[in-house]
């Protein structure tokens, strides 16, 4: 039993049902309530907030050198595409101090052996000829990848579906642990399934499930996410090709352009745990998304979404064995990138064996 | 037989039918399509638009003093409400000389026996306390009225019904005069009516109509706006009380609060046909509308609309016989509140009569 339909937990219902294990997915179905479906879909291994997070930083390369092999299988077991781009991240930069930022990002992801291209300005609009004229440079991550998130979340759900996964309607509200086997109590579905394993995949909400260590429940915490997709109007030229990367008076904003015209911004990081689209929201992402590309002003404005992530105490996933559950929760902002690490960590520890020596440092028991 | 089921339309066949008219509204049925549903549904006679154009202004005058009337009909007619609201206009200025032109727009209220008061902006703020600490003074227009304008659409709809009005699916394309009775054709509903009489509002897109006279065919144009709304977070007190009209930067805002915890913020003017909600738009316009009420920010956003309005060479709606026909279409951005007037005026029309002196300088005949 997987409880949690979001990228997580179905991306492990897939891997488990693959290697042979009945697998059933319990989950709310209701989709305005998953971070998986809010998400932008950037995958890059470094970033800001895990500059100098050193394991996490090992576990995102581990991923994203997994995601490219699993996602080829995925949409072949699927049928149906992902969206995986691979032109890479421009972070782009419009003052020395924003400029110096980014030079030391450059430093480190060369040290750990990454591409990274510096770009003058001139070379930026180059690349992205939309650019504002007063982007001062930035710095081209080729290795970089994205994916809809929107269509790579149906696609899981999909190869679940032909590999066998029994889905189930209704949140889990508690698990209790029995002599070899696991009692779950399912709310919506006035039903109470016993299973030999059960996986909590149920993002922030997995705090919520009674029968989940308390240690886990303390650590985890809903950051509130505000995200926007925009659309080319009919007959307008793509107007981005590369994901962008901006700091904007301090304030990070991205540009992520999908095949089908479609450009997500964004997005807010907000320490509360309401879904409320706001105005406020709405205007600083535009803002900063036309101050990089003042184009983005002529894009239809589509529609504001918001998600939220599971956080952690130390920004870091859970995932492992506690209290005889096993807990792949609290991704935070690398649920999509960590998912098909996740699904190959999870169904090793279903399947009784060790996960990669990256995921040691992500086990429950750090918590506390 | 009318051709157009919005406001104009909805409301002359409501009147027709009550004084004993056969009447059939002939209607695309395609909400998406409708300035009606995109108003903010302001009601106030005197505009930046109107100073120095006399002739609109009398007819505003008109409409305002009729309009609490006929919807208190409407209401008692259809059995639901409005939502009108009578608290007013604040109109607001940050600088001098967004201070000295609401001066001579007060001027000339007062020249012409309305109402308005002059507030400081510490008055301003009494009035309206979440309104930006730099505001510098305003005036109250204390006639000033607003409805709901989808709820009035409804109501008319609703009345319009119970009065025994039939319904059409489908788009006039064509009107022939005959002897004694009018032919028109109706795209989507495969069928050729035949009535006695024939009116046609049906907004800009009057102007796409086979047998409608040239010079009016050649005054109407589509009017691109663009308009927010946004909602009251559950257990957030109400921001907004009067309608506010703010200058900011020389661009016109307006928010409009309804007792359920709408504001509604407008709205772009845009010479031009197309119906998509872009980015920069959005953008603007919150950004204008929290400059003037930075509590705008906490708002849940809701909704970007997009309508056309039925713009005409003089800015003057055209409503009076042509070639046979009845014209009620080009109300331009007073729509709504020129609604209840019109029907009287179409009702005397039809009845063989003339309509109040009022109309006389928007007959069809002024345009060539």
């Amino acid at each position: 039993m997987i409880a949690g339909g979001g990228v997580i937990g179905t991306a492990i219902a897939w891997r488990a049902a693959l290697v042979g294990l009945a697998v059933t997915l319990v989950d709310p179905d209701d989709d305005a309530d998953k971070a998986s479906l809010v998400a932008a879909g950037m995958l890059g291994p470094v970033s800001e907030s895990v500059f100098g997070e050193r394991d996490l930083l090992n576990l995102n390369l581990l991923a994203i050198s997994r995601f490219p092999g699993f996602n080829a299988e995925l949409e072949q077991a699927a049928g149906q595409q992902t969206g995986l781009r691979t032109e890479g991240t421009l972070a782009v930069a419009y003052d020395g101090g924003d400029m110096a930022a980014l030079n030391r990002l450059t430093a480190f992801r060369r040290s750990i052996g990454l591409q990274a291209r510096e770009l003058d300005g001139r070379r930026c609009r180059e690349l992205e000829p939309f650019l504002a004229p007063g982007t001062r440079g930035g710095v081209l991550a080729t290795g970089d990848l994205s994916v809809d998130n929107r269509r790579y979340l149906a696609a899981l759900r999909e190869a679940a579906r032909k590999a066998g996964v029994a889905t189930l309607t209704g949140a889990v509200t508690a698990v209790r642990q029995g002599a070899g086997h696991v009692r779950v109590t399912v709310s919506g579905a006035d039903a109470e399934l016993s299973a030999p394993q059960a996986v909590v995949a149920a993002g922030w909400a997995a705090g919520k499930i009674d029968g989940v260590p308390e240690t886990i429940r303390k650590a985890l915490r809903p950051v509130k996410g505000q995200i926007l997709r925009l659309r080319h109007p009919r007959g307008m030229p793509p107007i981005l090709t590369h994901t962008v990367r901006a700091t904007v008076g301090g304030r990070d904003v991205y540009l992520v352009p999908r095949a089908d015209g479609e450009v997500v911004v964004g997005a807010t990081q907000e320490e509360r745990g309401d879904t409320t689209a706001t105005a406020g929201a709405v205007h600083d992402l535009l803002r900063d998304a036309m101050t990089a590309l003042p184009a983005i002003s002529e894009l239809t404005f589509a529609e504001v979404s918001v998600g939220l992530r599971p956080g952690t105490q130390d920004n870091g996933p859970i995932v492992g064995l506690a209290a005889g559950l096993i807990i792949a929760a609290g991704h935070f902002r690398n649920g999509i990138l960590l998912s098909a690490a996740t699904a190959d960590a999870v169904t090793e520890l279903l399947s009784g064996r060790e996960p990669s020596a990256q995921w040691l440092p992500f086990a429950p028991g750090r918590l506390g």
